[in-house]
C-alpha cells in the first residue's frame, strides 16, 4: 500500500495528458489509481464456487471445464460482476464474454485486456481467473474513479482456453468452422458447447477481430512455473509464448516370447524407446537456455509381462521461444533415433505432428509493464511462457504482452495451484497501470 | 530314415529284457519301432480345424483357448483318436484327458508322457499339439505292434496349459481349490471352465498324482526359441525349465506442465524408467549365460503429451535355470534403481511379485533321450527351456525330462509358428524310443 503523500509525489513526477484536462490532473489520476485487493480476493473466492468439488472448500480447487454446467454458471457470475462494474457485457459468436468501454479520442484503436475462466478437470482457482477478474477490477476501478481513457478499452473473457485457446483462436481468425466439429478435451462437440454458452456457430465470422483493429492486447496470468517465486520477484515480464514442436515416434521391433528369445536375438521396441527418451533429455539439455523437451505419452504393445515389446509409440514435445533452435534439437534427436534403430535392430520413424510458432511480446508494451511495476515499487524479471495462452492467439492480430505473477512451487493445473493474494493484487495493479501508460503514450 | 540293416545292427548291439522274451527279441523290437510320420501330420492337420480362423487354412494358426467351444471340440477329436489307438480315455477331475496302458511287471510305476492341446489366442498348430499327438502315436505304435512294456504307460493331455499350467498344476498338487475361482487369461472362471470340459471342481483331489507314484514324466514340445534351428540340430535335450522371478516396479515422480516446468526442476518418472530399462538390459547381459530379462509391461500416468510423467509402473521378469544367479541380477538391478531414483529425484520401489523355481531335468532321463536320438542317427544339443511347461508341474511329483524339436525362426504363440513335419516325426520317434529305453532300463 502507498501513503497519500507518496501518491502526490508520484503524481508530480509523472507526465501525460487526458483529453480536455490539464497535464498535472491527468498525471495524478493514472499513477494514484489502485484496484481493490479485498474485492479481487472476494470475487476470486466467489468464482471458485462454480465447479468446486462437492463438499469441498476453496483449497480443493475447481473443475470448470468449458461448456460444462459449472462453466455456464461461472460465466453468469462474471457477467453479473461486469454489469455491476458498469460494463455492458455481450457474448460474441465465439462464446467470448466481451465488454467495450469507449475512449475520449475518436479514431483511436482499443486496448484489450482479458483472460479465461474455464479450467482443466481438477484444476485450481488462479489459472485464468486472476487475469479475468483483474481485468474486471481494471474496468471497475476506472469507472468508479470516473477516469476517462483516450483509447477504448476492450475486455474479453475468452471461451474454452483449456481446450486449446478455442474462443481466442476463433476471435483471432486462427481457427475456423472446421474446429466446430471437434471435441477436444472437453468431450463436447464445440458447436454444441458454443450454443450452450450463448455463442453462435453459424456466425463465427462475426467474432473475428481484424488484424490491426486493436492498439494492444495485455494479459495478466499466473506464471505456472516456479521461476518468479524462486527468484523472489513479484512481477514477470513475458518475452513471449514459446513455440511448440510436436513429433510422433513409432518404434517397430518384433514381439516375441520373453522366456524363449535370447537377449542377442531380441528386437525390443521398449529398449529402443528407453534409449530415445534419454537421447531427448540429453539433446534438450546439451546447450544453455530455457528450452524444454518431454516424452509425455507412451504406449507399449502388446504390453504383456512375458512378451518382448514389439511396438512402442510415443510423443516428443519441444518448446522454446527460438523456433530454429527447436529445429536444430529435433534434427539431433532424429540422428540419435537413427543410431538407436541400428543398434537395437528396430525401425524408428519420427514424424512432425504439430508446430505452433512462438508468439513474441512487443518490446514497447513490455517497457510499459516494467515502468508500471517500477511505479508500484515492484521488481520485475523477464521470462518466457512455456504454456500456451489466449495472448498467443491475439498476437496474430495485434501487439501483445503478458504480465506474470508467481505460482507457489510452480504448481498449476492442480487443486494445489496457489498465487498469494498480495501477488494477485500486485498483478492487477500492474495491469491497471500498464493500461493507463499505454493509453497515455 | 534307417535301413533295415541298420536296425538289425542296432538290435544286436542293444540290451534289455522283456518279460518272458529272450534278450535278442526284446532288443530288436524296441529299436525298430517307428511312429507313422504321415499319420502324425494328418492328425496335426485334423486337430488344427478346431479353433481355426473362419475361412482360414492350417497356415492361419489356431485360437483354441482353454474352456472355449473350440477347446471342447478339439478335445473330443483327440479323445476319438485315443480310442481308435486302443486307449480308454477318461477325464480326470482337473479336466486332463488321461489314458493308462498296463505294464507286464506288477508293481512297477507308470512312465507318463503328454502335453496339451489348448492354445493362446492367435496361436499356432505346433505348441502343445506336437507333444500331445506324438504321445498318441507312441500309444498307437506300441499297441499296433503289440509291444508290451514292463511299466504301465500313462498318457495325459493337460487342460489349460496356456492359462498357467493349470490342469497339470492341479494334478501335481501345486494348485489347489483357490485356483478354481480365478479366471486367468481364458476369461472364464476356472470352476466353470472345468465343468464345461468334463472335469469336476468338487473332486479336484481325485486328480492329484501323489509324489513318487510315477517312474518318470517325458514331454516332447516345440522349442519356441531359435537355438536348434540356428545350430541345425533336430533334437534338443532340455536341461530344465527356467526359474522365473517377477518384480513390479513403481516410479513416483511429480506430474507437471511440460511447458512451464524447467528441465532441472523435473521429477520425471518416465525418464527414470528409461534409465532403469537400460539398467535391466545391462545387468542381465553383464555376465555370460542364457539368462534373459524383460520389461514387457509399462504404464505411464497421466500419459499426456504435454505433462511431465508423474508415475510409471512396469514389470521386470528374469529367467534362468540358476535361481541364485537371478537373485544376484535382481540385487544389482535394485542397486541401479536406487542410484537412478537419487539421480532423477524420484522414488522407485521394486517389489518381488512372483517366483517360480526352476524345474531341473533328471540326468538319467536326459541320457535315455540322447541314446534314443543317437539310435535314430539324430544329433542332439542341450538347452534350457525359457518357457514354462506342464513338465515343470510334473517335476514336483516325479523325475522329468523334455525333448525339444526346432521352431522355425524361433517364432511361437503366433500363426507363423512352424515346426517342419520331419522334425515333428523325429521328435515323436525320439519320444517312443526314450519310453522304450526307460522301460528297459
Amino acid at each position: 500500500m502507498q501513503t497519500r503523500r507518496g501518491v502526490v509525489l508520484q503524481a508530480l513526477a509523472a507526465g501525460g495528458l487526458v483529453a480536455g484536462l490539464p497535464h498535472a490532473v491527468r498525471a495524478a489520476d493514472f499513477s494514484a489509481l489502485r484496484i481493490d485487493a479485498a474485492r479481487l480476493k472476494a470475487e476470486l473466492e466467489g468464482l471458485s464456487a462454480y465447479g468446486r468439488p462437492a463438499g469441498g472448500s476453496f483449497a480443493d480447487g475447481v473443475s470448470r471445464v468449458a461448456y460444462s454446467d459449472a462453466d455456464v454458471a461461472g460465466r453468469a457470475y462474471v457477467v453479473g460482476l461486469l454489469r455491476e462494474a458498469g460494463g455492458a457485457p455481450r457474448i460474441d459468436a465465439a462464446g467470448n464474454i466481451r465488454v467495450r468501454r469507449e475512449g475520449t479520442v475518436p479514431g483511436l484503436k482499443a486496448i484489450m485486456i482479458g483472460s479465461h475462466i474455464d479450467s482443466v478437470p481438477g484444476g485450481g482457482n488462479f489459472d485464468g481467473d486472476v487475469g479475468s477478474l483483474s481485468a474486471l477490477e481494471v474496468l471497475r476501478t476506472l469507472n468508479a474513479a470516473k477516469t476517462p481513457l483516450r483509447h477504448p478499452l476492450e475486455l474479453a473473457i475468452w471461451s474454452n482456453e483449456e481446450g486449446g485457446t478455442i474462443g481466442s483462436g476463433w476471435a483471432a481468425g486462427v481457427l475456423g468452422k472446421d474446429a466446430l466439429e471437434g471435441k477436444g478435451p472437453t468431450g463436447i462437440r464445440r458447436a454444441d458447447g458454443l450454443r450452450k454458452i450463448g455463442g453462435d456457430p453459424d456466425r463465427l465470422a462475426d467474432a473475428v477481430i481484424p488484424k490491426g483493429a486493436l492498439a494492444a492486447y495485455i494479459e495478466l496470468h499466473i506464471e505456472q512455473s516456479g521461476l518468479l517465486e524462486k527468484a523472489g520477484v513479484p512481477i514477470g515480464v513475458v518475452d513471449g509464448i514459446v513455440a511448440i514442436d510436436e513429433y510422433e515416434v513409432e518404434i517397430r521391433g518384433f514381439a516375441n516370447h520373453a522366456g524363449t528369445t535370447p537377449m542377442p536375438d531380441r528386437r525390443n521396441a521398449l529398449l529402443a524407446a528407453a534409449k530415445l527418451i534419454q537421447a531427448v533429455q540429453e539433446e534438450v539439455t546439451r546447450e544453455p537456455g530455457r528450452q524444454v523437451g518431454t516424452v509425455g505419452h507412451l504406449e507399449v504393445s502388446p504390453n504383456a509381462r512375458n512378451v518382448v515389446p514389439g511396438l512402442v509409440r510415443h510423443t516428443i514435445e519441444l518448446r522454446d521461444l527460438d523456433a530454429p533452435k527447436l529445429k536444430a534439437i529435433a534434427a539431433r534427436i532424429q540422428a540419435r533415433a537413427k543410431a538407436i534403430a541400428a543398434e537395437t535392430r528396430t525401425e524408428i520413424t519420427m514424424r512432425p505432428a504439430d508446430m505452433d510458432p512462438p508468439a513474441i511480446a512487443t518490446p514497447r508494451l513490455q517497457a510499459h509493464i516494467e515502468a508500471a511495476a517500477a511505479g508500484l515499487g515492484l521488481k520485475t524479471m523477464h521470462l518466457p511462457s512455456g504454456a500456451g495462452h489466449d495472448a498467443a492467439m491475439l498476437a496474430f492480430v495485434t501487439d501483445m504482452a503478458m504480465i506474470f505473477v508467481p505460482s507457489v512451487a510452480g504448481i498449476s493445473h492442480s487443486p494445489h495451484e496457489l498465487t498469494r493474494w498480495e501477488d494477485c493484487a500486485n498483478g492487477a495493479n500492474v495491469l491497471l497501470q500498464t493500461v493507463l501508460r499505454i493509453d497515455a503514450a
